[in-house]
Protein backbone atom coordinates (compact mmCIF):
# COMPACT_ATOMS: atom_id res chain seq x y z
CA UNK A 1 0.00 0.00 0.00
CA UNK A 2 2.79 2.45 1.04
CA UNK A 3 4.33 2.82 -2.88
CA UNK A 4 0.91 3.29 -4.37
CA UNK A 5 -0.15 6.97 -5.38
CA UNK A 6 -2.19 9.59 -3.96
CA UNK A 7 -4.78 10.51 -7.07
CA UNK A 8 -5.24 14.35 -6.97
CA UNK A 9 -8.38 16.17 -9.07
CA UNK A 10 -9.23 19.48 -10.30
CA UNK A 11 -11.13 20.34 -13.20
CA UNK A 12 -8.45 21.59 -14.66
CA UNK A 13 -5.05 23.38 -13.72
CA UNK A 14 -6.34 24.81 -10.32
CA UNK A 15 -5.58 22.05 -8.16
CA UNK A 16 -2.12 21.89 -9.28
CA UNK A 17 -1.97 24.43 -6.39
CA UNK A 18 -2.82 21.62 -3.97
CA UNK A 19 -0.61 19.18 -5.35
CA UNK A 20 2.46 21.51 -4.76
CA UNK A 21 1.20 22.05 -1.30
CA UNK A 22 0.76 17.95 -0.77
CA UNK A 23 4.41 17.79 -2.37
CA UNK A 24 5.89 19.70 0.13
CA UNK A 25 4.30 18.27 3.34
CA UNK A 26 4.49 14.59 2.31
CA UNK A 27 7.95 14.75 -0.12
CA UNK A 28 8.31 11.11 -0.37
CA UNK A 29 5.10 10.06 -1.73
CA UNK A 30 3.88 9.33 -5.33
CA UNK A 31 1.10 11.90 -6.78
CA UNK A 32 -1.06 10.85 -9.71
CA UNK A 33 -2.47 14.19 -10.89
CA UNK A 34 -5.70 14.14 -13.55
CA UNK A 35 -7.22 17.83 -15.21
CA UNK A 36 -10.18 17.31 -16.64
CA UNK A 37 -9.43 19.84 -19.18
CA UNK A 38 -11.83 18.74 -22.23
CA UNK A 39 -14.96 18.85 -20.00
CA UNK A 40 -13.69 22.39 -18.20
CA UNK A 41 -15.37 24.22 -15.90
CA UNK A 42 -17.48 22.26 -13.75
CA UNK A 43 -18.31 25.27 -12.01
CA UNK A 44 -21.26 26.09 -14.54
CA UNK A 45 -22.76 22.78 -15.15
CA UNK A 46 -25.43 20.64 -12.86
CA UNK A 47 -24.75 18.28 -10.10
CA UNK A 48 -25.29 15.18 -12.41
CA UNK A 49 -22.43 16.04 -14.93
CA UNK A 50 -20.47 17.08 -12.45
CA UNK A 51 -20.54 13.76 -10.47
CA UNK A 52 -20.92 12.14 -13.86
CA UNK A 53 -17.26 13.85 -14.35
CA UNK A 54 -16.09 13.03 -10.99
CA UNK A 55 -17.09 9.14 -11.03
CA UNK A 56 -15.15 8.58 -14.31
CA UNK A 57 -12.20 10.56 -12.77
CA UNK A 58 -12.26 8.50 -9.74
CA UNK A 59 -12.50 5.28 -11.35
CA UNK A 60 -9.58 5.73 -13.61
CA UNK A 61 -7.41 6.67 -10.55
CA UNK A 62 -8.62 3.70 -7.98
CA UNK A 63 -8.92 1.47 -10.35
CA UNK A 64 -6.18 1.94 -13.16
CA UNK A 65 -3.60 3.39 -10.88
CA UNK A 66 -4.40 1.57 -8.39
CA UNK A 67 -4.54 5.26 -5.76
CA UNK A 68 -4.76 4.66 -1.95
CA UNK A 69 -6.52 7.79 -1.77
CA UNK A 70 -8.61 10.33 -3.64
CA UNK A 71 -8.39 14.12 -3.17
CA UNK A 72 -10.71 16.26 -4.38
CA UNK A 73 -8.98 19.63 -5.32
CA UNK A 74 -11.46 20.92 -7.02
CA UNK A 75 -14.17 23.08 -4.74
CA UNK A 76 -16.90 22.34 -7.37
CA UNK A 77 -16.27 18.58 -7.39
CA UNK A 78 -16.62 18.78 -3.55
CA UNK A 79 -19.19 20.20 -3.41
CA UNK A 80 -21.29 17.94 -5.54
CA UNK A 81 -20.17 14.83 -6.16
CA UNK A 82 -18.59 14.07 -2.71
CA UNK A 83 -21.52 11.77 -1.69
CA UNK A 84 -21.74 9.81 -4.55
CA UNK A 85 -17.63 9.53 -4.89
CA UNK A 86 -18.12 8.31 -1.05
CA UNK A 87 -20.00 5.55 -2.04
CA UNK A 88 -18.33 4.62 -4.80
CA UNK A 89 -14.51 4.05 -3.91
CA UNK A 90 -13.10 2.04 -1.47
CA UNK A 91 -10.60 4.32 -0.61
CA UNK A 92 -10.51 7.50 1.23
CA UNK A 93 -11.97 10.85 -0.33
CA UNK A 94 -10.24 13.98 1.16
CA UNK A 95 -12.99 16.85 -0.15
CA UNK A 96 -11.62 20.72 0.07
CA UNK A 97 -15.01 21.94 2.03
CA UNK A 98 -14.49 20.69 5.72
CA UNK A 99 -10.73 21.43 5.61
CA UNK A 100 -11.91 25.22 4.39
CA UNK A 101 -14.71 25.08 6.74
CA UNK A 102 -12.21 24.32 9.46
CA UNK A 103 -9.80 26.52 8.78
CA UNK A 104 -12.30 29.69 8.57
CA UNK A 105 -14.27 28.72 12.03
CA UNK A 106 -10.84 29.11 13.56
CA UNK A 107 -10.06 32.24 11.75
CA UNK A 108 -12.66 34.64 12.50
CA UNK A 109 -13.43 36.72 15.02
CA UNK A 110 -16.68 37.87 15.16
CA UNK A 111 -18.50 34.97 14.15
CA UNK A 112 -19.46 35.95 10.14
CA UNK A 113 -17.44 34.27 7.35
CA UNK A 114 -18.42 35.11 3.44
CA UNK A 115 -17.90 32.23 0.81
CA UNK A 116 -17.17 33.10 -2.57
CA UNK A 117 -17.48 30.26 -5.07
CA UNK A 118 -18.83 29.28 -8.42
CA UNK A 119 -22.47 28.76 -9.21
CA UNK A 120 -22.31 25.20 -8.61
CA UNK A 121 -20.56 25.07 -5.10
CA UNK A 122 -22.44 28.11 -3.63
CA UNK A 123 -25.63 25.78 -5.40
CA UNK A 124 -25.09 23.21 -2.95
CA UNK A 125 -24.38 25.34 -0.09
CA UNK A 126 -22.00 22.36 0.64
CA UNK A 127 -19.58 25.11 2.61
CA UNK A 128 -22.70 26.79 4.88
CA UNK A 129 -23.98 22.66 5.66
CA UNK A 130 -19.64 22.55 6.71
CA UNK A 131 -19.88 25.71 8.99
CA UNK A 132 -23.26 24.80 10.74
CA UNK A 133 -21.95 21.78 11.53
CA UNK A 134 -18.58 23.24 13.43
CA UNK A 135 -20.91 25.87 14.66
CA UNK A 136 -23.99 26.22 14.38
CA UNK A 137 -24.16 30.35 15.76
CA UNK A 138 -21.90 31.30 12.50
CA UNK A 139 -23.42 33.76 9.98
CA UNK A 140 -22.62 32.89 6.20
CA UNK A 141 -22.80 35.62 3.90
CA UNK A 142 -22.34 33.49 0.20
CA UNK A 143 -21.11 34.98 -3.58
CA UNK A 144 -20.82 32.85 -6.73
CA UNK A 145 -18.30 34.98 -9.16
CA UNK A 146 -18.70 33.30 -12.47
CA UNK A 147 -15.96 35.62 -14.03
CA UNK A 148 -13.19 35.28 -12.06
CA UNK A 149 -12.52 31.79 -13.42
CA UNK A 150 -11.98 32.92 -16.85
CA UNK A 151 -10.47 36.35 -15.79
CA UNK A 152 -7.65 34.42 -13.95
CA UNK A 153 -7.42 32.00 -17.16
CA UNK A 154 -6.99 35.34 -19.63
CA UNK A 155 -4.28 36.33 -17.15
CA UNK A 156 -5.77 39.36 -16.36
CA UNK A 157 -5.10 39.34 -12.66
CA UNK A 158 -4.35 43.30 -12.60
CA UNK A 159 -6.60 44.80 -15.28
CA UNK A 160 -8.48 47.43 -13.98
CA UNK A 161 -11.79 44.97 -15.60
CA UNK A 162 -11.10 42.99 -13.22
CA UNK A 163 -11.27 45.16 -10.69
CA UNK A 164 -14.39 46.44 -11.73
CA UNK A 165 -15.76 42.73 -11.87
CA UNK A 166 -14.27 42.10 -8.24
CA UNK A 167 -16.01 45.52 -7.25
CA UNK A 168 -19.05 44.46 -8.17
CA UNK A 169 -18.87 40.72 -7.09
CA UNK A 170 -17.12 41.34 -3.53
CA UNK A 171 -19.83 44.67 -2.74
CA UNK A 172 -22.19 42.12 -0.53
CA UNK A 173 -19.46 41.11 0.86
CA UNK A 174 -18.27 44.15 2.35
CA UNK A 175 -21.81 45.11 3.11
CA UNK A 176 -21.72 42.22 5.10
CA UNK A 177 -19.08 42.83 7.63
CA UNK A 178 -17.92 39.37 7.92
CA UNK A 179 -14.13 39.20 8.98
CA UNK A 180 -13.61 36.13 7.28
CA UNK A 181 -13.93 35.26 3.27
CA UNK A 182 -13.23 31.68 1.77
CA UNK A 183 -11.55 31.55 -1.28
CA UNK A 184 -14.08 28.71 -2.51
CA UNK A 185 -12.18 28.06 -5.68
CA UNK A 186 -9.14 27.36 -6.53
CA UNK A 187 -8.13 29.95 -9.33
CA UNK A 188 -9.34 32.26 -6.74
CA UNK A 189 -6.15 32.90 -4.72
CA UNK A 190 -4.87 34.15 -8.26
CA UNK A 191 -7.01 37.39 -7.45
CA UNK A 192 -5.81 37.86 -3.77
CA UNK A 193 -4.21 40.93 -4.11
CA UNK A 194 -7.38 42.28 -5.98
CA UNK A 195 -9.75 40.96 -3.09
CA UNK A 196 -7.17 42.40 -0.22
CA UNK A 197 -7.86 46.03 -1.82
CA UNK A 198 -11.67 46.19 -1.92
CA UNK A 199 -12.23 44.04 1.30
CA UNK A 200 -9.42 45.66 2.94
CA UNK A 201 -6.05 44.02 4.97
CA UNK A 202 -8.08 43.10 8.29
CA UNK A 203 -10.35 40.64 6.22
CA UNK A 204 -8.94 37.02 6.75
CA UNK A 205 -8.67 35.40 3.29
CA UNK A 206 -8.87 31.73 3.91
CA UNK A 207 -7.23 29.27 1.00
CA UNK A 208 -9.14 25.55 1.32
CA UNK A 209 -6.39 23.97 -0.68
CA UNK A 210 -3.38 24.60 2.28
CA UNK A 211 -6.01 23.09 4.84
CA UNK A 212 -6.82 20.41 2.27
CA UNK A 213 -2.80 19.61 2.13
CA UNK A 214 -2.51 19.80 5.96
CA UNK A 215 -5.75 17.89 6.57
CA UNK A 216 -4.04 14.71 3.90
CA UNK A 217 -0.89 14.48 5.31
CA UNK A 218 -2.88 14.48 8.95
CA UNK A 219 -4.95 11.76 8.24
CA UNK A 220 -3.13 9.46 5.92
CA UNK A 221 -2.17 6.26 8.14
CA UNK A 222 1.53 6.28 9.16
CA UNK A 223 1.56 2.85 7.96
CA UNK A 224 0.47 3.90 4.52
CA UNK A 225 3.13 6.46 3.70
CA UNK A 226 5.47 5.88 0.96
CA UNK A 227 8.88 4.91 2.21
CA UNK A 228 11.15 5.82 -0.89
CA UNK A 229 14.57 6.76 0.43
CA UNK A 230 14.74 9.66 -1.89
CA UNK A 231 12.30 11.84 -3.78
CA UNK A 232 8.89 11.16 -4.42
CA UNK A 233 7.18 11.47 -7.66
CA UNK A 234 4.39 12.66 -9.74
CA UNK A 235 2.28 11.86 -13.05
CA UNK A 236 0.13 14.71 -15.07
CA UNK A 237 -2.92 13.71 -17.04
CA UNK A 238 -4.97 15.60 -18.10
CA UNK A 239 -8.15 15.01 -20.94
CA UNK A 240 -7.21 17.68 -23.36
CA UNK A 241 -4.18 19.51 -24.81
CA UNK A 242 -1.51 17.84 -22.98
CA UNK A 243 1.42 19.95 -23.96
CA UNK A 244 -0.58 23.35 -23.17
CA UNK A 245 -1.19 21.82 -19.88
CA UNK A 246 2.50 20.89 -18.97
CA UNK A 247 3.31 24.76 -20.03
CA UNK A 248 0.93 26.03 -17.42
CA UNK A 249 1.44 23.42 -15.08
CA UNK A 250 5.27 23.93 -14.76
CA UNK A 251 4.32 27.94 -13.99
CA UNK A 252 2.44 26.67 -11.07
CA UNK A 253 4.47 24.35 -9.40
CA UNK A 254 7.40 25.43 -10.12
CA UNK A 255 9.58 22.98 -10.78
CA UNK A 256 10.40 20.90 -14.22
CA UNK A 257 7.55 18.38 -14.87
CA UNK A 258 7.85 14.96 -17.01
CA UNK A 259 5.53 14.58 -20.00
CA UNK A 260 1.89 15.09 -19.39
CA UNK A 261 -0.10 12.14 -20.63
CA UNK A 262 -3.57 12.62 -22.09
CA UNK A 263 -6.74 10.60 -20.70
CA UNK A 264 -9.72 10.36 -22.13
CA UNK A 265 -12.30 10.12 -19.59
CA UNK A 266 -14.52 7.24 -20.15
CA UNK A 267 -17.80 8.91 -18.65
CA UNK B 1 -36.74 12.54 -47.31
CA UNK B 2 -38.44 15.32 -47.02
CA UNK B 3 -39.97 14.64 -43.56
CA UNK B 4 -36.65 13.99 -42.33
CA UNK B 5 -35.07 16.45 -39.57
CA UNK B 6 -32.65 18.91 -40.58
CA UNK B 7 -29.73 18.73 -37.14
CA UNK B 8 -28.33 21.49 -36.09
CA UNK B 9 -25.88 21.75 -33.14
CA UNK B 10 -23.93 23.95 -30.99
CA UNK B 11 -21.92 24.04 -27.74
CA UNK B 12 -24.35 25.50 -25.93
CA UNK B 13 -27.39 27.92 -26.48
CA UNK B 14 -25.54 30.29 -29.04
CA UNK B 15 -26.58 28.74 -31.92
CA UNK B 16 -30.08 28.66 -31.06
CA UNK B 17 -29.77 32.15 -33.16
CA UNK B 18 -29.19 30.07 -36.48
CA UNK B 19 -32.45 27.82 -35.83
CA UNK B 20 -34.59 30.93 -34.71
CA UNK B 21 -33.59 32.48 -38.47
CA UNK B 22 -33.31 28.61 -40.18
CA UNK B 23 -37.50 28.47 -38.74
CA UNK B 24 -38.61 31.67 -40.30
CA UNK B 25 -37.13 30.78 -43.67
CA UNK B 26 -38.17 27.48 -43.63
CA UNK B 27 -41.12 27.13 -41.78
CA UNK B 28 -42.60 23.93 -43.13
CA UNK B 29 -39.28 22.07 -42.14
CA UNK B 30 -38.69 19.80 -38.71
CA UNK B 31 -35.72 20.63 -36.54
CA UNK B 32 -33.57 18.95 -34.11
CA UNK B 33 -31.35 20.93 -32.24
CA UNK B 34 -28.35 19.51 -30.11
CA UNK B 35 -26.54 22.00 -27.47
CA UNK B 36 -23.72 20.35 -25.48
CA UNK B 37 -23.77 22.11 -22.26
CA UNK B 38 -21.96 19.32 -20.34
CA UNK B 39 -19.28 20.39 -22.50
CA UNK B 40 -19.43 23.78 -23.24
CA UNK B 41 -16.88 25.80 -24.04
CA UNK B 42 -15.47 24.88 -27.40
CA UNK B 43 -13.52 27.99 -27.81
CA UNK B 44 -10.71 27.00 -25.61
CA UNK B 45 -10.16 23.47 -26.14
CA UNK B 46 -7.92 21.48 -29.12
CA UNK B 47 -9.01 20.58 -32.61
CA UNK B 48 -9.03 17.09 -31.47
CA UNK B 49 -11.31 17.58 -28.22
CA UNK B 50 -13.56 19.61 -30.48
CA UNK B 51 -13.64 16.87 -33.41
CA UNK B 52 -14.60 13.85 -31.09
CA UNK B 53 -17.26 16.44 -29.45
CA UNK B 54 -18.62 17.08 -32.78
CA UNK B 55 -18.21 13.65 -34.43
CA UNK B 56 -20.51 11.90 -31.74
CA UNK B 57 -23.15 14.89 -31.92
CA UNK B 58 -23.27 14.47 -36.02
CA UNK B 59 -23.70 10.45 -34.99
CA UNK B 60 -26.68 11.05 -32.65
CA UNK B 61 -28.27 13.56 -35.51
CA UNK B 62 -27.68 11.18 -38.35
CA UNK B 63 -27.79 7.93 -37.09
CA UNK B 64 -30.30 8.39 -34.04
CA UNK B 65 -32.11 11.30 -35.33
CA UNK B 66 -32.05 10.39 -39.36
CA UNK B 67 -31.22 14.01 -40.26
CA UNK B 68 -31.53 15.10 -43.85
CA UNK B 69 -28.92 17.38 -43.12
CA UNK B 70 -26.50 18.91 -40.79
CA UNK B 71 -25.87 22.98 -39.56
CA UNK B 72 -22.95 23.08 -37.69
CA UNK B 73 -23.94 26.39 -35.44
CA UNK B 74 -21.28 26.81 -33.85
CA UNK B 75 -17.97 28.79 -35.34
CA UNK B 76 -15.55 27.30 -33.22
CA UNK B 77 -16.61 23.31 -34.68
CA UNK B 78 -17.00 24.75 -37.88
CA UNK B 79 -13.34 26.06 -37.81
CA UNK B 80 -12.03 22.91 -36.31
CA UNK B 81 -13.97 20.06 -37.17
CA UNK B 82 -15.58 20.47 -40.27
CA UNK B 83 -13.64 18.51 -42.76
CA UNK B 84 -13.84 15.37 -40.22
CA UNK B 85 -17.75 16.17 -40.29
CA UNK B 86 -17.99 15.49 -44.14
CA UNK B 87 -15.29 12.70 -43.45
CA UNK B 88 -17.43 10.82 -41.45
CA UNK B 89 -21.16 11.83 -42.45
CA UNK B 90 -23.59 11.27 -45.46
CA UNK B 91 -25.54 14.02 -45.54
CA UNK B 92 -24.88 17.26 -46.75
CA UNK B 93 -22.84 19.34 -43.21
CA UNK B 94 -23.21 22.99 -43.59
CA UNK B 95 -20.87 25.50 -42.09
CA UNK B 96 -21.03 28.80 -40.55
CA UNK B 97 -17.47 29.84 -41.82
CA UNK B 98 -17.76 30.20 -45.98
CA UNK B 99 -21.83 31.79 -45.68
CA UNK B 100 -20.04 34.56 -43.17
CA UNK B 101 -17.12 34.71 -45.51
CA UNK B 102 -19.06 35.78 -48.72
CA UNK B 103 -21.11 38.11 -46.69
CA UNK B 104 -17.86 40.10 -45.67
CA UNK B 105 -16.04 39.90 -49.07
CA UNK B 106 -19.63 41.48 -50.63
CA UNK B 107 -19.51 44.34 -47.97
CA UNK B 108 -16.44 45.39 -47.56
CA UNK B 109 -15.06 48.75 -49.46
CA UNK B 110 -11.45 48.97 -48.56
CA UNK B 111 -10.94 45.26 -48.95
CA UNK B 112 -9.81 44.87 -45.04
CA UNK B 113 -11.96 42.40 -43.05
CA UNK B 114 -11.69 41.65 -39.21
CA UNK B 115 -12.44 38.42 -37.64
CA UNK B 116 -13.62 38.04 -33.91
CA UNK B 117 -13.49 34.78 -32.29
CA UNK B 118 -12.81 32.45 -29.94
CA UNK B 119 -9.13 31.01 -29.38
CA UNK B 120 -9.82 28.17 -31.23
CA UNK B 121 -11.58 29.62 -34.22
CA UNK B 122 -8.68 32.08 -34.66
CA UNK B 123 -5.55 29.50 -34.01
CA UNK B 124 -7.34 27.52 -36.72
CA UNK B 125 -7.31 30.28 -39.48
CA UNK B 126 -10.88 28.87 -41.37
CA UNK B 127 -12.45 32.37 -42.11
CA UNK B 128 -9.13 33.16 -43.15
CA UNK B 129 -8.77 30.25 -45.77
CA UNK B 130 -12.12 31.13 -46.61
CA UNK B 131 -11.68 34.70 -47.35
CA UNK B 132 -8.69 34.16 -49.26
CA UNK B 133 -10.51 31.38 -51.62
CA UNK B 134 -12.87 34.15 -52.67
CA UNK B 135 -10.27 37.01 -52.78
CA UNK B 136 -6.66 36.60 -52.56
CA UNK B 137 -6.06 40.04 -52.11
CA UNK B 138 -8.20 41.03 -49.04
CA UNK B 139 -6.28 41.90 -45.98
CA UNK B 140 -7.74 40.50 -42.85
CA UNK B 141 -6.79 41.35 -39.10
CA UNK B 142 -7.62 38.51 -36.20
CA UNK B 143 -8.53 38.51 -32.57
CA UNK B 144 -9.60 36.46 -30.07
CA UNK B 145 -12.31 37.49 -27.71
CA UNK B 146 -11.98 34.50 -24.96
CA UNK B 147 -14.19 36.82 -22.13
CA UNK B 148 -16.53 37.95 -24.26
CA UNK B 149 -18.63 34.18 -23.47
CA UNK B 150 -18.60 34.43 -20.01
CA UNK B 151 -19.49 38.35 -20.03
CA UNK B 152 -22.41 37.32 -22.15
CA UNK B 153 -23.42 33.97 -20.01
CA UNK B 154 -23.22 36.24 -17.09
CA UNK B 155 -25.33 38.57 -18.85
CA UNK B 156 -23.45 41.41 -18.32
CA UNK B 157 -23.55 43.15 -21.75
CA UNK B 158 -24.16 46.31 -20.77
CA UNK B 159 -21.81 47.16 -17.54
CA UNK B 160 -18.49 49.24 -17.74
CA UNK B 161 -16.42 46.14 -16.87
CA UNK B 162 -17.92 44.60 -20.44
CA UNK B 163 -17.05 47.98 -22.10
CA UNK B 164 -13.32 47.87 -20.52
CA UNK B 165 -12.46 44.22 -21.73
CA UNK B 166 -13.78 44.91 -25.05
CA UNK B 167 -12.25 48.07 -25.69
CA UNK B 168 -9.14 46.07 -25.25
CA UNK B 169 -9.84 43.31 -27.48
CA UNK B 170 -10.66 45.98 -30.66
CA UNK B 171 -8.15 47.99 -30.01
CA UNK B 172 -6.64 46.31 -32.69
CA UNK B 173 -9.63 45.90 -35.10
CA UNK B 174 -9.80 49.55 -34.46
CA UNK B 175 -6.30 50.34 -35.58
CA UNK B 176 -6.10 48.51 -38.46
CA UNK B 177 -8.91 50.09 -40.62
CA UNK B 178 -10.76 47.43 -41.40
CA UNK B 179 -14.05 48.20 -42.47
CA UNK B 180 -16.25 44.95 -42.16
CA UNK B 181 -16.20 43.04 -38.96
CA UNK B 182 -17.23 39.21 -38.67
CA UNK B 183 -18.48 38.27 -35.40
CA UNK B 184 -16.97 34.45 -35.41
CA UNK B 185 -18.93 33.34 -32.17
CA UNK B 186 -22.80 32.96 -31.98
CA UNK B 187 -21.98 34.97 -28.47
CA UNK B 188 -20.69 37.79 -30.57
CA UNK B 189 -23.93 39.73 -31.88
CA UNK B 190 -25.52 40.06 -28.21
CA UNK B 191 -22.39 42.27 -28.11
CA UNK B 192 -23.10 44.47 -31.12
CA UNK B 193 -23.98 47.70 -29.22
CA UNK B 194 -20.61 47.53 -27.27
CA UNK B 195 -18.66 46.81 -30.69
CA UNK B 196 -20.29 49.51 -32.53
CA UNK B 197 -19.69 52.22 -29.96
CA UNK B 198 -16.18 51.27 -29.73
CA UNK B 199 -15.35 50.84 -33.79
CA UNK B 200 -17.91 53.47 -34.80
CA UNK B 201 -20.96 52.78 -36.88
CA UNK B 202 -19.55 53.32 -40.37
CA UNK B 203 -18.20 49.45 -39.44
CA UNK B 204 -19.74 46.54 -40.79
CA UNK B 205 -20.63 43.99 -38.59
CA UNK B 206 -21.03 40.59 -40.29
CA UNK B 207 -23.22 38.10 -38.21
CA UNK B 208 -22.73 35.00 -39.85
CA UNK B 209 -25.39 32.76 -38.19
CA UNK B 210 -27.96 35.15 -40.81
CA UNK B 211 -25.76 34.16 -43.77
CA UNK B 212 -25.36 30.19 -43.02
CA UNK B 213 -29.65 30.44 -42.43
CA UNK B 214 -29.80 31.80 -45.76
CA UNK B 215 -27.42 29.15 -47.66
CA UNK B 216 -29.05 26.61 -45.96
CA UNK B 217 -32.69 27.86 -47.28
CA UNK B 218 -30.61 28.33 -50.84
CA UNK B 219 -28.90 24.76 -51.06
CA UNK B 220 -31.32 22.08 -49.60
CA UNK B 221 -32.63 20.70 -53.02
CA UNK B 222 -36.34 21.78 -53.34
CA UNK B 223 -37.11 18.26 -53.22
CA UNK B 224 -35.97 17.27 -50.03
CA UNK B 225 -38.08 20.25 -48.46
CA UNK B 226 -40.61 19.13 -46.04
CA UNK B 227 -43.79 19.48 -46.84
CA UNK B 228 -46.25 19.76 -43.74
CA UNK B 229 -49.28 21.66 -44.47
CA UNK B 230 -48.89 23.66 -41.55
CA UNK B 231 -45.77 24.73 -39.20
CA UNK B 232 -42.61 22.71 -39.01
CA UNK B 233 -41.69 21.13 -35.78
CA UNK B 234 -39.02 21.69 -33.26
CA UNK B 235 -36.87 19.14 -30.68
CA UNK B 236 -34.43 20.17 -28.30
CA UNK B 237 -31.76 18.32 -26.87
CA UNK B 238 -29.02 19.44 -24.23
CA UNK B 239 -26.04 16.97 -22.65
CA UNK B 240 -26.56 19.42 -18.89
CA UNK B 241 -29.58 20.49 -17.39
CA UNK B 242 -32.14 20.64 -19.44
CA UNK B 243 -34.47 22.91 -17.09
CA UNK B 244 -32.15 25.44 -17.60
CA UNK B 245 -31.64 25.28 -20.85
CA UNK B 246 -35.47 25.61 -21.80
CA UNK B 247 -35.77 28.44 -19.56
CA UNK B 248 -32.28 30.59 -21.87
CA UNK B 249 -33.87 28.87 -24.68
CA UNK B 250 -37.05 30.72 -24.78
CA UNK B 251 -35.70 33.77 -24.28
CA UNK B 252 -33.48 33.45 -27.46
CA UNK B 253 -36.49 31.88 -29.52
CA UNK B 254 -39.00 34.36 -28.43
CA UNK B 255 -41.85 31.71 -28.21
CA UNK B 256 -42.64 29.00 -26.09
CA UNK B 257 -40.95 25.80 -26.74
CA UNK B 258 -41.53 22.14 -25.97
CA UNK B 259 -39.57 20.01 -23.02
CA UNK B 260 -35.89 20.28 -23.64
CA UNK B 261 -34.54 16.33 -23.36
CA UNK B 262 -31.36 15.40 -21.75
CA UNK B 263 -28.94 13.34 -23.88
CA UNK B 264 -25.70 12.25 -22.76
CA UNK B 265 -23.18 12.33 -25.85
CA UNK B 266 -21.18 8.62 -26.24
CA UNK B 267 -17.37 10.29 -27.13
Amino acid sequence: MSKQPIGIFDSGLGGLTVLRELRRRLPREHFIYFGDTANVPYGSKSKQTVTLFSLAIARFLEQEKHAKAIVVACNTASAQALNALKKHCHIPVFSVIEPGAERAIQATHNGHIAILGTEGTVRSKAYEKALYKLNPKVRITAKSCPLFVPLVEEGWERKPATRLIAQEYLAPIRKSQADTVILGCTHYPLLREQIVRILGKRVRLINPAEALAKKVQETLPQSTHAETAGKGSMVLFSSDDPARFKQLAQLILAENIPAVHLKKLNV
